[in-house]
């Protein structure tokens, strides 16, 4: 029996923190245990806030480094690029043609977009609809997502039911994987770790952003016990060990911070190193990424060619 | 110097009538002349209309017959079917995370769409950013479209110039040519021909189909002149022929109806001739097609590398 297949998308966003590796990254190694994959960096979603050339070029490139030295395997999971694979906009567009604009407009991230902005680009309004097409030209059975990207796989599931409906049987159903709750990582100052916050520790920190990371972290305890610092802590090292440190040491905020400076110094060395022996040949990780977007097309080009026979523009 | 180029598109929405030939067809062969050309089926602009895959299909061969047979001369238009170069779509995709939701949806044919029926789909609101695409692909000069098409062409200029303001000079801004007056040529009831009036006369009809839809011409007329008759009529025989023919003859309206038969008839019959020896060698007719999505391929990819490069998709 073959494996089952998970599917994510990943944003080439700039700098990973240990929010999105506890969050998500991590999540993704351990799924390629068990499940074939297919992780894609979805360069085509990111335009709409990204329109520089260079920044966009560098940021594919690190998040493609980011995710082979977490330990992303190129034998278990295809990792590849959406823009390389011109199936997902063209299938887009025909999910287009069945998908109503009322529909689309109940989406919350399109609701939330358009409070802040009136003058949303239609990217971010037809944005699960091209999510729906990463995710059904691979027929995935799992997508892992973030409880606020629920939405958009239910969508995806509508417009496959849609299709199938209209065209005939043709889409799977994927099945949304909420992923689970050490996804609200805390950052320095004990709201969600997130960029936009700048309270994050970066992924991939030298020893001294650690260190300037750590010493920022907000310690308005009671009884001596720095919540967010064992909030932090606690990804890095079993509870257990560490209630008993916490214990001991109540009140000696700079001691235990400290531990954590090492411990989470302990953690990161290996990511790091393992980046930067990635950083050394990026040809090599390009070739990575090439032969994943080869391996991608053939399915994509694949369902396409069914898509394009149910929907009666093939005539040759 | 290298010839100006004209470019459009033609829906495959079933059987011309002579109200299509006179209004918009006519004028590709005598552009042809002069320009080089790009004549596209846009098939997936009809999806949203058209789900039936037989009839795709059919209606895709049917009109690639009919713009062979009215002369359109492969040589010198390339005709070729959008479905066939995935750069259509994928430059959409580009074009809509640069185009704002209020911009579009200040769009005439949108929001007469939306006035007829709210559960309207992304694919008739996302149209005018498709046409963007399929135009700008191609670097035409020229692009004859009907008085209703005009805004549309603002449109694809409007995106033209917010894509090179954005990522730098990359696409030319074509000028639209508002067919003539011919444009609107009445049918049988003397409205405008249209199948949705159930007026027309089919360019490649049939004796007797010319036959009926002449004696169904309705003359409610003034002092013996029939003006319906006249005002097809005019279209296939010179004007100062017909006056002195229509004066004569006033009040002898199944003299005059006759008489537009056998002009109309002998208008038709080369045309009706040339197709059926097109119909009688259909892969004849989709290697040309083919052969011309082949060459489209070519610019359209040409294009789409340089708009790539400019937004930093492309990193090998």
């Amino acid at each position: 029996m073959s494996k089952k297949i998970f599917l994510s998308g990943i944003q080439p966003s700039g700098r990973p923190h240990i929010g999105n590796y506890f969050g998500a990254m991590k999540q993704f190694v351990e799924l390629q245990q068990e499940y074939a994959g297919f992780v894609i960096i979805v360069d085509y979603h990111a335009l709409h806030s990204l329109r520089d050339a260079k920044e966009m070029r560098e940021n594919i490139i690190a998040v493609l480094l980011d995710f082979l030295a977490i330990g992303l395997d190129p034998k278990k999971v295809t990792i590849f690029k959406q823009s390389d694979i011109s199936e997902h906009t063209e299938l887009t567009w025909i999910f287009d043609t069945i998908t109503t604009m009322p529909y689309l407009m109940r989406a919350h991230a399109f609701k939330d977009a358009l409070a802040k902005d009136k003058e949303i680009d239609v990217g971010t309004f037809n944005y699960p609809v091209l999510m729906a097409a990463d995710i059904l030209l691979y027929s995935p059975d799992l997508v892992p997502v973030g409880a606020d990207q629920k939405q958009h796989v239910e969508i995806c599931r509508d417009i496959a039911m849609k299709f199938n409906n209209v065209y005939g049987e043709t889409f799977k159903l994927p099945e949304p994987m909420i992923m689970k709750d050490v996804a609200v990582v805390p950052g320095t100052d004990g709201r969600k770790m997130s960029k936009s916050y700048n309270n994050t520790i970066p992924l991939f920190a030298e020893y001294e952003e650690i260190k300037k990371a750590v010493m920022s972290i907000v310690t308005d305890s009671v009884g001596g016990f720095p919540k967010n610092v064992y909030a932090i802590h606690k990804l890095i090292r079993p509870e257990g060990e560490l209630k008993k440190i916490y214990e001991e040491k109540a009140g000696k905020y700079k001691e235990l911070k400290e531990m954590l400076i090492e411990d989470l110094e302990r953690f990161i060395v290996p990511l790091r190193e393992k980046r930067k022996a990635f950083e050394k040949d990026i040809p090599k990780a390009l070739a990575i990424l090439k032969a994943g977007g080869e391996k991608a097309k053939k399915i994509a080009a694949a369902k396409m060619a069914e898509v394009r026979e149910k929907v009666g523009v093939n005539v040759y």
